[in-house]
């Protein structure tokens, strides 16, 4: 039995009490882009419940041109209008370098990638980067309500990156 | 207070009772795409403990380049090896196509978006057109444990789909 036929067991057992559907627009309004990290469950993190908000996620948690696809879509047909970006400690993208990671990758297969592997070694400096990248984006319309966390994988706790280094979370 | 504040305040009583850290790499070597939709809490449709697997998510579940730089990191640096993909009714990717899409933004902003928007008229056959997306792909090392599934936001069950249309999921 392969991890996926457990997992589809699970679905089958939560499907008998399931209460649906909702309506497709998110309830509250809100987006979050975070890290695809297998402990950042972002219902529990931030008392998500189902319905209320749209869930992008990638290695890092990086503003690439996917999520602004994701968050385009978001705003301009499904009205969301908050943004919540969260990175977080011990993050695999710290441990490596794009240099060194596609040199690996075309090494084993001979074809380089033509994306960027979007590792960073500072996370604060990145989640303020993903901001900016977002601020700058003409597609996206709703820019004002968009705040950067790193989530502690240690405590549960999200701290908020402040928009310059050195000021106060 | 916003929306945001409401979740912050939410984390803080979570981060009271958290139980942490778990190690980086996910333990049941599982990553999982899907669609960024409200309706789909991932941990609850497949009964996912934190710490087991991967999440990647978008609009659409669409296996983009994004997505594959996620998935090569995930399996090269962080060990996954089975993949599911995830799709669902009422997805809001079969609303509208891209053309309209993209030409709404560009009469808005006079700037046309330079990525495809990843509208769909076919739920099965875009899972399908995803699962082939990562087994062509050079970069993602393990594909043999690729599987596609339709979530149903009616009932909360996965249906498994076939690989070629019209054989039995």
């Amino acid at each position: 039995m392969s991890v996926t036929d457990e997992y589809l067991s699970n679905n089958a057992a939560h499907a008998v009490s399931f209460d649906g559907p909702l309506p497709l627009p998110p309830s509250r309004h809100l987006a979050v882009v975070a890290c695809m990290d297998a402990r950042l469950n972002i219902y529990e993190i931030l008392g998500l419940t189902k319905g209320e908000a749209h869930v992008i996620r990638n290695a890092g948690g990086a503003v690439t041109d996917d999520a602004i696809r994701s968050l385009t879509i978001s705003q301009r047909l499904l009205g969301t209008r908050e943004i919540i970006l969260i990175h977080h400690t011990d993050c695999g993208m710290l441990t490596f370098t794009d240099d060194e990671f596609k040199q690996q990758i075309e090494k084993e297969t001979e074809i380089r990638p033509a994306w960027a592997a979007e590792a960073f070694s500072d996370l604060e400096d990145d989640v303020r980067q993903s901001i900016r990248r977002i601020k700058v984006n003409p597609f996206v319309p709703y820019t004002d309500a968009v705040r950067g966390f790193v989530f502690d994988v240690a405590t549960g706790r999200l701290h908020e990156v402040p928009a310059h280094p050195g000021e106060a979370g």
